[in-house]
């Protein structure tokens, strides 16, 4: 009776979406639909487009105590730079849809676009249009990115293979951790200040998912929202493969001893569950691992583990001990809300 | 003082982000940005993306009341497929963003896309991708949709000329008469009940609009989402002209005398202030006035009125009396809420 009662997973709405967009008509030029970071659509023999779209709302992804508005804007679009970066596309437009309590002040208003366009200066991106509407509670703000990539260089979740090693950009964990640091600044140091510049104002590896399209390195990509537990089953259930990780592989953020005890849980544990990271996960054939080169436009590069041919299943050696690596990183629909939700203005 | 305390307009938003947005990069492919029904870049020579995103949010555009999920999904694709057809383009793609309450069953997301592909499918739209993630409060959903024109053949807001005659298609006020019903049930009756149709199941002007755009006959187009009155000034503004509207001429919901005691306005009030009827509101040149046939695909076209030099002054003629007007319609920041915000799930 008690799984009656638990709300359902994202991954049910999903596939749920995903089987009735199915009876929507399919048009031949879609290359990709749902399932992958962004969906590609043919608009020219040597060109596809990248669509893909992704929401902050208030309360759930941000609280507007710790959050400014520039930062709002800022995230809100580097989180789908990320989709297009995984793909191995350059972005090109974006679309905004703003739902904001009435009472919202235009400068409100005007500090979100600020940092949308500051994002968008750094990646050339155009802001072409949007929608503007009221909200009954909090602030709601969606973007549609666009980009383009070569067909042949598009990478998607789905092509990672036994075998294959796995990568991961930069390090994992930090963003949850600086997260945690928010709830509770008195735990805030100029050490760890970074971590919380992390969460609030990710940096899309833009640049790295272009280098290994166009040197054909990877695979198969993702970008780690939810958390690498959870994107690397959806890499390997796309992908129909299983995985191998060795913890003491995956970068982890610096921090000592002593500070190590502000956290209530392990590093691991957030680099594994914690999400919004929005580094690259990819796979990279074994005959091309030594044109991987150890940093990428500035950032390192991680092996971490290889794809297996056990479909589905990802396990995690600590050592000698190896245990199976559940997808554990953030659900929207079961986890417990970890922003907590603040008025905007009355 | 007290103006100083009025909330914001939506123009005022608009302006601002329209201001902050130019502040991104251009891209030399926008051949239409912010302030039009959609925007537009160029992908080949002989064709133009169109790109528009519009939202319903619950207790603002939407009661779930009376609002099933399948008629949210259908309402919310209609709107932007409206702001396609205003454009002269054929819709092609479309991407969703919804944000649930944690509690929402998953019956309730796969009646929401059933209405979605629904629609979808009477217009030949593909479904391909999306955001699906938790709200704190009421159901988001907001579509992205991609659409396609000949450069020749996209019509603008900015292209009516004085002169040119002002026509709009179908009728008008039927959509806000609907959810004054709805909001009492009580007056609902057989007669009435296509008015509340109209409201919760709008049909987008697509064939209308390919048609005006292809036989070049439209030289300016708005779709009517906001009420006459107001996106009369949209396509004046940008057009920097006038315009002349005959009350007389404006196609009204036939209603009977004794049904029309069930509102609490007259015809006309609902006809220039309503909204969301998605009708399509166009100027042709007047050269071009024999051509315009009396009903197109089916849907009969009217002329009220037509363009002037005055530049932003909109005129109403009732008879022998002349009254200026203004930009009347729905303003989400200004205007009380039309729809009671309802719990969804618990």
């Amino acid at each position: 009776m008690s799984a009656r009662r638990q709300p359902p997973t994202e991954a049910q709405f999903i596939e749920k979406i995903e089987r009735i967009a199915c009876q929507a008509p399919s048009r031949r030029s879609v290359a990709l639909s749902i399932g992958d970071d962004a969906a590609a659509v043919r608009v020219r023999s040597d060109r596809l487009l990248l669509v893909s779209c992704d929401a902050l709302v208030e309360g759930v992804h941000f609280n507007l105590n710790y959050f400014s508005p520039e930062d709002l804007g800022w995230k809100a679009l580097a989180v789908n730079l990320s989709d297009i970066a995984s793909m191995g596309g350059i972005p090109l437009y974006a679309t905004t849809t703003i739902a904001l309590p009435k009472a919202t002040p235009v400068s409100f208003v005007e500090e979100v676009y600020r940092g949308l366009a500051m994002l968008a200066s750094q990646h050339r991106v155009a802001l072409i249009g949007g929608d503007t509407c009221a909200s009954r509670y909090g602030v709601f703000l969606d973007v549609t990115i666009i980009g383009e990539v070569q067909p042949r260089r598009m990478v998607t979740r789905g092509g990672a293979r036994p075998g294959d090693l796995l990568y991961v950009t930069g390090e994992l964990g930090g963003s949850a951790m600086g997260l945690e640091l928010l709830a509770d600044p008195s735990r805030l140091n100029q050490h760890i200040a970074a971590m919380v510049k992390r969460h609030i104002r990710p940096q899309p590896r833009c640049a790295v998912g272009v280098f290994l399209a166009d040197h054909g390195l990877a695979s198969a990509m993702i970008d780690v929202s939810d958390g690498l537990s959870s994107d690397l089953h959806h890499l390997c259930e796309r992908s129909r493969v299983g995985a191998v990780v060795h913890s003491e592989q995956i970068p982890l953020p610096r921090v000592s001893r002593s500070q190590i005890n502000r956290f209530s849980s392990d590093l691991l544990s957030y680099a594994l569950n914690g999400g919004e990271d929005y580094e690259l996960l990819f796979t990279v054939p074994q005959r091309l691992k030594r044109d991987v080169p150890p940093s990428i436009r500035g950032l390192t590069v991680h092996e971490i583990g290889h794809i297996t041919r056990e479909t589905g299943v990802c396990w995690l050696w600590q050592g000698e001990r190896r245990t199976k690596l559940s997808p554990s990183g953030f659900d929207h629909f079961r986890d417990a809300r970890r922003q907590p939700y603040t008025e905007l203005a009355k």
